[in-house]
């Protein structure tokens, strides 16, 4: 039986006709190599944002049903464009629809999720020869109407029909060669990494990793299939494997995976709140059913007698608003006051290595001591540590971090992978 | 019970957002008053060109399956739209593909026809309260794919919607104000018709008017369905009614419906043929085996004995193609020679009028002669006459019989009608 890849291509990859012809010729050699080829592609470039455009000028926020409608068009004429142009390279190609293609979503518009793939029909054409190309970002729901599933929701829709198809890979391509371990543009000793674990890469997309999308890394964990994220113009890269931590080969030389830095962060405290039962929940319930999402939490022994200080952050976009109803909170709480700190930045370590092995956090806080960079604020989970330090601090404290991690160990991965 | 409203609206009525706001105006208007309202649309201006060009950037001749695919995009990008701004103007409003909308067609690709339309889905919408807004131009096949229905497609989208709804009318929405007498470029005295029948309309459409395409009246006869033909932008013209016959009130007065000429015809004479049996069908059978589509024959005695001189007429870019074939013929045929004459016009007059009146011809020949204008070729139908002339005289022809048969009669037009 011939083996499956589902290849996925972002819009930036799609941008124009002989972007288009490219990705044909990375498509058709998958498919003269025997593979049975699924394609799933996003909107050509910028599309998506001008149709989203487009309905703004109409109507002020833009949403439900036929928004949905309209944004799914973006895909199915670049997937059409590529069935047009793998069959005027005397290939056997088809494009579908999301829905064609048997991706069944929720019944929730704009940012559904995938309940299930159908592949009864990619898995007819697959056997006939051709080659299937998949609109990415969108499926139908019960009721046959089309929907779409929210930013980063091609590499979704790529990963589930993988999954479905029981693949042998899916390969992501984009415009960089895989993932890094820090940002290249900060570390120039950044290095790319051959693997990464799912939940590693879980956690760098939600610490701002924006290669791949959280969901779609989740679904790929769920369905248990290899995710290569590589470069569409650096074909003799072999980019990023992200797969299961069992199955990696650099586990035993890397204790973590990367560092990363948001400059989006803010810093709320409350202080002064007397120290009795529901205090913190009256601070998080608030929060939450403005939608206000939280990251760090600390809370600490105020200065007077029974009272608590609780202080969390918050990207900046919701600062003021966090402000505002802390403020307005105050007088129920019986807290002192309401601090704010803008000025801060979140670098975080990420790693399954770091399990079993304590000597990690203290690493990341002797790298930072020993660059005289002070630490604000700590919080840790199984294999994230993160910590607030001055804004103006990010990048050294990025630069220390990495050095204190990769440099020394990079050898080992360069001589084991043999580059 | 409420009557329900098919409202059409082309590619220029749709151009641009603030184009697309005044359409929600029309059609919110007539939900207003109590209309069950349906609305088709065309892609936004130029959008379908635009789709065209990309794919002919890829292949040579974009056609098939995934051609229709990357087609459709364009009217599901303008029916959202309208939508989304019908909704944000207040009322309960979805936008429907082709399919969703049930518009079945065979299962051939870029030009199909419909072949059935199942108005459930419409109905439950029209029930509930919604204004419906359908994507014209396109259906789906008995595989669920996409297909369209070639040039003027959502005109006839529009009339098989309209015929199976059981609607009181369909208003077609253009940019120009009703069907005229004949082009008022060319004769200023051109008057708008405010009925037509359907024989009419598609004679005068096969003739060259642009208004309708003739499938869509066709379409409209089959279906029973009054047509009426008005202006987005002069919203107080009532248009031009196209229907049945039997029921038009101006028919006592108005002996043709309009006259119409045609630029783009050549003359093709294939001279001295031997006077046998089967010539004229090897001529007319090998021009339609390549797709060339003849109009006005005229077999004449030639000037040796027992032969036969055959002229025929074609579309100017089918000229060389057809003189080819026929140079190649001349052996087989035995016949003298080929020759051909693209210097003509086509002066044609229609109207169900004529079918009891034999003075109608004459009328048109008188015309021409008192003009000074000399007749090449005649040819009639039941409610058509046509004639060739030299291309030169085209325009004069055209005014000439306009005045014979329109300036008298108007003026009865206009006490009837009151304008």
């Amino acid at each position: 039986m011939m083996s499956i890849l589902v290849q996925k291509f972002g819009g930036s990859s799609m941008a124009d006709v002989d972007k288009i012809r490219h990705v044909a010729g990375i498509v058709s050699a998958a498919h003269l190599q025997g593979n049975q080829t699924v394609v799933v592609v996003s909107a050509m470039g910028k599309t998506t944002d001008g149709l989203v455009n487009l309905a703004k000028e109409l109507t002020k926020a833009p949403q439900g049903r036929d928004f949905d409608m309209l944004l799914a068009t973006g895909e199915m004429v670049s997937a059409s464009l590529l069935a047009l142009c793998l069959q005027e390279l005397g290939f056997k190609a088809v494009a579908l629809t999301g829905g064609q293609a048997g991706v069944q979503t929720e019944n929730l518009f704009n940012r559904a999720r995938i309940t299930a793939v159908d592949t009864q029909t990619v898995h007819n054409y697959l056997n006939d020869g051709y080659i299937v190309v998949v609109t990415g970002f969108q499926g139908i729901n019960t009721l046959n109407e089309t929907t779409t599933l929210g930013r980063g929701g091609s590499d979704t829709s790529a990963v589930a029909i993988a999954g479905a198809l029981k693949a042998d890979c899916c390969d992501i391509y984009t415009d960089v060669t895989g993932v890094f371990s820090t940002d290249p543009r900060v570390v120039h000793e950044a290095v790319k990494l051959d693997e990464i674990a799912y939940i590693e890469m879980m956690e760098l997309a939600r610490l701002g990793s924006k290669v791949l999308h959280p969901r779609s890394v989740e679904a790929a964990r769920r369905w248990g299939i290899k995710v290569r994220v590589r470069s569409t113009f650096q074909l003799e890269d072999t980019g990023t494997t992200v797969m299961d931590e069992q199955d990696m080969n650099a586990m035993d030389e890397r204790v973590i995976a990367g560092v990363t830095c948001d400059k989006n962060q803010a810093l709320v405290a409350v202080l002064g709140m007397p120290d009795e039962p529901g205090s913190a929940a009256k601070v998080f319930t608030r929060l939450s059913t403005k939608g206000i999402s939280v990251d760090m939490i600390i809370q600490s022994m105020g200065k007077e007698p029974h009272t608590n200080d609780i202080a969390f952050t918050v990207n900046t976009w919701d600062l003021q608003n966090a402000q505002g109803l802390m403020d307005r909170l105050l007088g129920d709480l019986g807290a002192r006051s309401v601090e704010i700190d803008d000025k801060i930045a979140k670098i975080s370590i990420v790693g399954v290595g770091m399990i079993d092995r304590p000597g990690i956090a203290s690493g990341m806080f002797e790298a930072l001591a020993e660059a005289q960079i002070n630490i604000k604020m700590i919080s840790t989970s199984e294999i994230k540590i993160s910590v607030l330090v001055e804004k103006s601090n990010a990048d050294k404290a990025v630069q220390a971090i990495h050095a204190k991690f990769f440099v020394a160990e990079q050898s080992l991965v360069d001589s084991k992978s043999g580059y």
